[in-house]
């Protein structure tokens, strides 16, 4: 991708995650995620992840290998207190840097435990250890103080591998870092990101099909995901000023193109998007959830804030719940069942007179992988939403496993809030 | 670690994950993980996963390193019908194959399409060139063949990017072709893992301590995770029973050592655990979310037949939904507030009630990351279990970020469930 040609412009970083129990497939790699996402937004190239177990001699060829490809390193993970975190020594050895006991440190970890009201455990000491002529970042939440190290014109960064620890460290220490570095290079990277519900990744690539084949600067790419497709500008420039103008006038096109089923741009969820409207407008949001099962009310309450206009959400898995809580009918669902167009009507009437709220969303459907049948397959989902008096309700067919198919429901109702509140709008 | 001492008489494979989406950061690569886990049960070393971007150099280079250190190289992403998509090209290229239509995948696409009563775009064809001799994946939800290619004592395995095309094809053809490599190898590596809740890594660390430094085979390690750390046990013998059988005596020793702690084993989460104990007791479920606002049922929800006992779940963010759905009294709000013991008895019974429910979970607390005070911390929950009669209310201090708060507290509130499940069970 042209992306890479400015490779040789730029300072290119790999990021390195140790730990064995990601090889072994017992531990997400979110941190790999983490620290591209901010490398990308810093114009830093990122070419290579890789992940190796905790293994001192492959952690050693792994970051060596790196520093061959690229100007940086970082680490994460191996800074713990157990026999297994070795990263901090093998750095150390592999550039002959003599490991020193650090009294602030050690004096920190210690008040961490004593305001845990406990004694700091032998093995936590170790922490405390850095190497001569080591940049300490600061570790406001866990024990183990991140470092950076740097020889000739490389670097190595050595960050801790539980992500609420090693997240803060990065934003308030190792950007502003990088930053600097990236500030003396000529060229900047900046990456955009639109966010695409509704049609998938065929449909869209037809759509945008002589933007992709003549793409230059800013490049264009498209990414599936489980419930959304999104689009990304990276676009080259001497300033970010420079890139995000040269994006911005695609975008205005590629927006064009795929109206109205762009929601979002970088950061936004669908979830973000919603509660950003109920808060304009002022109003507030009752949610029903059957086949999701409270995924909607986890997705709007892992907004911050959410509780300005979230009042109420409910679980009705069992017909009574959906009948004595939710008022659905009896009637209705011994009629048309309780995975019908009348019942997830009845869901958002009965939740949003019973939380008293503005707007409401009802979704009632089969998760699987159990319970469909040949006109009531797994997959098929009513959603519902009401906007004061306004209502509407649409019928969806999804496919994928169980966590899948909550998920693209979650989406699509939240999409069909989001239009709602949008109209309302205009 | 003792566990990679085996390499040599092992069968070893290396995961390439492809696309640029994951370099940027705008993808989490849950792919990596899912084989990686796969590898690991059918003991098959994997040392290394490297994540690249579709860049055919790239790939080209990283597949060549990783055979040069592997028996076999597996691969997701990259076989999608966009013009990104080029690890299918990338491979018969290096191998020299010669890239074939072949008729019985392309009819399958068209008729994929056909399904969804669309016509397949052209973009689509390509994904139906196979390299010659190569062996079918079938892919039975998308449009995407697998493809596996041997040369010598090496093997590609190729596979499409999204996990529920992905996982599925893995189940019915990889593993068993895998099975029938490993069935040749002398060795054997088995892993199982025992999943802990409630003390920290360090604690259970020195709990450990004397097995953690004299071990071998099985080697132990510690996982510490958003909220539970794992134990994982892997051992080596010349078939699968020998190998669990040496981890079982182990077990036993570790599960006496970290009593009442261990909740489960291998896939086991708290969620499903719990859903055993209420299937086993034929009891039913009812859910008050405050400040985790949906996630306990959605964990609730994700393990298939939950609806045969989960009746209802409650995310009362509102103190008028506290009141007027759970019957929280308004005069308990306002003398000691919506997070306090009281609320979250009153929430527990209220929600037991109204579905009709043998057990209740309720939480209340401060998700943050504003909403705090000196006396009401941000991390501060409550947490209430109701048994049919017995009650019990318990309160914690969580630490780290909102997704945080809310994955610990999810995780302490099904634990305090499973403990009264048990009690009631002896």
């Amino acid at each position: 991708m042209k992306l890479y040609k400015v490779g040789v412009m730029m300072i290119s970083a790999e990021i390195v995650s140790t730990g064995t129990e990601l090889l072994l497939g017992q531990s997400l790699n979110t941190n790999a995620q983490y620290l591209a996402e901010q490398l990308a937004a810093l114009g830093i190239a990122c070419y290579y992840q890789t992940t190796v177990g905790d293994n001192a001699e492959r952690i050693r060829s792994v970051i060596t290998h790196a520093l061959e490809r690229a100007d940086m390193v970082i680490t994460t993970g191996g800074l713990g207190p157990t026999m297994d975190d070795l990263t901090k020594e093998v750095v150390a050895d592999l550039w002959k840097l003599e490991l020193q006991m650090d009294a602030e440190e050690l004096a920190r970890i210690e008040a961490f435990f004593a305001r845990r009201g406990k004694k700091m455990p032998e093995n936590n000491k170790k922490q405390a250890l850095l190497p001569a002529g080591a940049q300490k970042v600061p570790n406001a939440i866990g024990t183990a103080p991140g470092i950076i190290v740097e020889k000739g014109n490389k670097t190595i960064i050595l960050l801790p591998g539980p992500p609420f620890e090693m997240q803060p460290m990065v934003e308030t220490t190792v950007i502003p870092y990088l930053a600097r570095k990236v500030g003396t290079e000529p060229t900047v990277l900046f990456s955009r990101v639109l966010k695409v519900v509704g049609p998938g990744e065929s449909v869209i690539e037809d759509r945008l099909r002589d933007l992709l084949e003549h793409q230059s600067n800013p490049t264009i790419a498209l990414l599936a995901k489980d419930a959304e497709v999104h689009v990304r500008f990276t676009a080259r420039g001497h300033s970010q000023e420079a890139a995000k103008g040269c994006i911005h006038r695609l975008e205005q096109e590629v927006r064009q193109r795929l109206h109205p089923y762009v929601y979002g741009a970088d950061d936004a969820t669908l979830a973000s998007v919603v509660g950003t409207l109920l808060r304009q407008q002022s109003k507030t949001l009752a949610i029903a959830e059957s086949c999701t099962g409270g995924l909607i009310a986890d997705q709007m309450t892992n907004i911050p804030g959410s509780s300005d206009y979230l009042l109420l959400g409910v679980t009705s898995y069992a017909n009574r719940a959906k009948q004595e809580v939710l008022q659905v009918p009896a009637t209705t669902l011994e009629q048309v069942g309780a995975v019908s167009a009348e019942t997830a009507l009845a869901m958002v009437r009965g939740v949003q007179a019973l939380a008293g709220a503005d707007a409401a969303v009802a979704v009632t459907g089969i998760a699987g992988p159990g319970g469909g049948t040949a006109d009531k397959p797994v997959g098929l989902v009513y959603i519902a939403v009401r906007n004061g008096q306004e209502e509407i309700v649409k019928k969806i067919q999804t496919f994928g496993d169980r966590r899948t198919i909550k998920l693209k429901t979650a989406a699509a109702a939240l999409d069909l809030l989001r239009g709602q509140l949008m109209a309302n709008e205009t």
